[in-house]
């Protein structure tokens, strides 16, 4: 049996994706620049995604843009949003516990000269209410945080940051990563107080290669990818239509996402419920998300817990994918005991995980805890 | 009928394309950087399609970086280059008539205070090599050169350059943008002197929204996509695994280029002879590059001459994809008289047209010659 149980690092992408993104390459390959019939297939291929994108964030079509990734939406963002906003302020909000993508782009913009301040969270991963409304000050022009963590899932105040805002007079923008709450939370932008928001396809059974950015009505970037002028200026650059494309089909196909959320959670229940038999589990993940499950079995490092359950064809991962082979940052940050940060597993859920492959996992996870725990 | 003859705005994807990218997004969809078997095998699909754009390049694997496009490849090296490299130097060398994702790091790296030397083309669309060798002095810290125009085919003289910057002792590193002559001409970086090379996988039949970029080992540039580390911190963001697979599978059928070259070669030379017979047309294309042929049918405007082939099912452009609507500053910059301009069209062969698509071709042109030099 195979289980794949790190769908936060990628999800596998469905029938659906892969067929619509087939029609892109075969039938209708055109480039939606092109002012010929071939170049208005295309075209129409591209609105009908931009409103695809646009219904599940209940927004505008025109505040959808493509991006190539998550990655490339928070460095848009981010650098955009600073560098549009130079004039107006200095002081940049953001969480010590962001994505890579979100925490390179701080450093370079301290190197710049803006003044960047990292909340702190909390031993569940959580960002407190008054240390936002205290960081956020009339001359910060920008606040980025993640909707929801990837490596433990605590779901962040965003809120609060947008009201934090409000309440300064300043000239803030409010950036939010969403890479991995999107599809899985319901999120409409508009009423969270939100101006950008970042989006991947391959973490909600879509293409790797691909990401959304919306981006509110009025909001002004310097642009960060130069060139043809493609998606209004902020992304330039030949539309990458098979990931636009498989993009939106995977949104299309999202379904009722608090019944898939319900389903997960009874996923990720009756998996607690087989290992509370393990007295060394160490549950890391506060219960804000159901897709994601950060535990540690303490005794059992991470790496040959991971190995084992591999060799079994149950794939988790030790922290992140986009952090290999360094101590969890984020799990670090929540204070945890380095011995529970060291043995520290993440498992993360999709919609299409079944009741057997739970079953399957909590076995292989007992049996890993008893021949692990004899050798180390 | 239709037939195609846009194939430098972009290309079919081949049936192998198309096959390889369903695998990856099928039964091989892991992240590279999860550390599991399936992360494994997406890593092993990742390594080969290195090796094959490494060998197609005549470089080392480790040489190659994939992106998501030529834009991104074009703003990671000049703004990377730029900026690693402005304690040495101030001034950068380029041609005004580069792609609008070069012209525009131009003119931002313009902003930031560089000097850019724009060099002229001549009525060819050639930039001079006494031109290139007297911009070039010891403080130059970039050349950044299309290989092959876009618009018009016009081959530039890069080896020029190289020696123009090994003679000055400056410390520039030579860029070129490669885009539309990758798998059309032989490319050797090493032997050529290029220290980056800009490449499109959507220009060879491989799928939209995939690049790469090499970079000769001992190269340094400041990232620019900032986040999880990959392809060695030139360019953060999980891989796209079906785009880098679609570009691997387009490299590896590319057969006998120079072949490839002369075949098309044939194809142009016949549509030429067959519209000798027209007494309004203007060739504005070199006889440089086979597969990119710039005409004007004096008399006819450009758009209604494209609109009437789009009608017959055939293909072309007026300029560029990047640039629709504005008058062609590649035509402008190459002197040519407004009238020429404004009725010049792209033909953009590609390897898979046929001498039966040229005989339609050439029989719509001159149908619409006919037809609508009466009316304007």
């Amino acid at each position: 049996m195979e289980c794949y149980f790190d769908n936060s690092a990628t999800t596998q992408p469905t029938r659906k994706v892969v067929d619509a993104m087939v029609e892109v390459l075969t039938d209708c390959y055109g480039n939606p620049s092109s002012l010929h019939r071939v170049g208005d297939a295309a075209s129409e291929k591209l609105q009908t995604a931009r409103e695809t994108l646009a219904k599940s964030l209940s927004c505008d079509p025109a505040e959808v843009y493509f991006t190539s990734g998550g990655t490339e939406s928070n460095n848009i963002s981010i650098m955009g949003a600073a560098h549009a906003l130079r004039r107006r302020g200095n002081r940049i909000v953001t969480t010590c516990v962001e994505h890579p993508s979100v925490l390179e782009c701080m450093d370079r913009l301290t190197e710049e000269g803006f003044e960047v301040i990292r909340l702190p969270v909390d031993g569940t991963g959580h960002v407190s209410e008054t240390d936002i409304a205290d960081a956020i000050d009339e001359h910060t022009i920008l606040v980025s945080m993640m909707y929801v963590n990837n490596e433990v899932g605590s779901i962040q105040p965003i809120g609060a940051a947008a009201s934090a805002i409000k309440r300064s007079g300043a000239p803030a923008l409010l950036h939010v990563d969403a890479v991995q709450a999107f599809g899985k939370l319901p999120i409409k932008p508009s009423s969270l107080g939100i101006d950008l928001l970042s989006i991947s396809a391959h973490k909600v059974h879509g293409p790797k290669g691909q990401g959304a950015l919306y981006m509110k009505k009025g909001t002004r970037l310097t642009p960060y990818i130069l060139g043809g002028g493609q998606e209004n200026g902020v992304r330039s650059g030949t539309h990458g239509m098979p990931g636009i494309t498989g993009l939106s089909a995977a949104v299309s196909e999202l379904g009722d996402i608090e019944a898939n959320g319900k389903y997960v959670a009874t996923l990720k229940a009756k998996l607690l419920n087989q290992l509370s038999s393990e007295d060394n589990l160490v549950v890391n993940s506060p219960d804000d998300f159901p897709y994601i499950l950060n535990i540690s079995l303490r005794g059992v490092p991470s790496e040959v817990l991971r190995n084992f359950l591999s060799e079994c064809g149950v794939y988790v991962s030790t922290g992140s994918a986009c952090s290999k082979g360094h101590r969890s940052y984020v799990l670090t940050s929540m204070g945890l005991d380095p011995k529970v940060i060291d043995s520290a597993i993440r498992i993360s859920f999709s919609r299409f995980n079944t009741e057997e492959e739970i079953d399957y996992l909590a076995e292989c996870i007992k049996r890993a805890n008893k021949s692990l725990r004899k050798v180390h």
